[in-house]
């Protein structure tokens, strides 16, 4: 198996050399909206400790991070309105993983309304920073 | 929001009602094959309190539950020795979600190979019992 690489770009949020629209933070997890968004309001649940993804995640450190993702599936639910949530999470590249830090996508659906392609167009920061503010006042 | 019925699939399986292609179970959960595969080996982690979904779930039971899906998605790795794995959860019908009793999808993901459709074709039986036992043998 690889290893983790403190270089990746979750791992510098975490730390603070770059910034994020964060909607949510505890000992375990940091919240922030997703940058190249499949859906409007699609966020990511980010576990502060260091895993490449599942594969090599501390057992204890999931236990204290999936409370964290269901408070923000419902927030979402009620802060976009969205008729469902898909809740994803890739090991590895060829299921989809880009960034190699743990992270679960959340992700609103929306009746009739199709999904962008994973890792597909830059947002807009005004936008992202508006729906962070909606998405924290729901939780 | 909507409650829970009793007289999901899943619920019946949980009963011992119908049978599944079971890989492992324990207090808390029950994995077995899904019948409508999107890849090789792809599984369900199904808890066995009662939830529509993440929506209504007891945090306390996703904390016992999560090392579960991970146990799972490094077996799968393991057994199947597929490239990556994708860990997908659906919340409500928009997203998704065909059978309204939590559970998590463990899906091996193959390089260069798509996925097949959610909810499409029935698999073979016996196959399905080969990979359960597969599976099994990797945890």
């Amino acid at each position: 198996m690889s290893t983790y690489d403190d270089q990746n770009i979750f791992a510098k949020i975490l730390r603070g050399e770059i910034p994020c629209h964060k909607v949510f933070e505890n000992d375990d997890a940091i919240v922030f909206m997703d940058i190249m968004p499949q859906s409007e309001g699609h966020s990511l649940v980010v576990p502060k400790a260091a895993s490449r993804n599942l594969l090599d995640a501390d057992p204890a450190v999931l236990a204290r991070v999936i409370p964290v993702v269901q408070k923000i599936t419902v927030a979402a639910k009620t802060a976009f309105q969205s008729d469902g949530v898909k809740v994803v999470q890739f090991n590895e590249a060829p299921a989809g993983q880009s960034v190699f830090h743990l992270h679960f996508h959340v992700i609103p659906v929306y009746e009739g309304v199709p999904l962008r392609p994973h890792s597909g167009e830059m947002a807009d920061h005004g936008e992202l920073a508006a729906l962070a503010e909606k998405l924290k006042a729901a939780l």
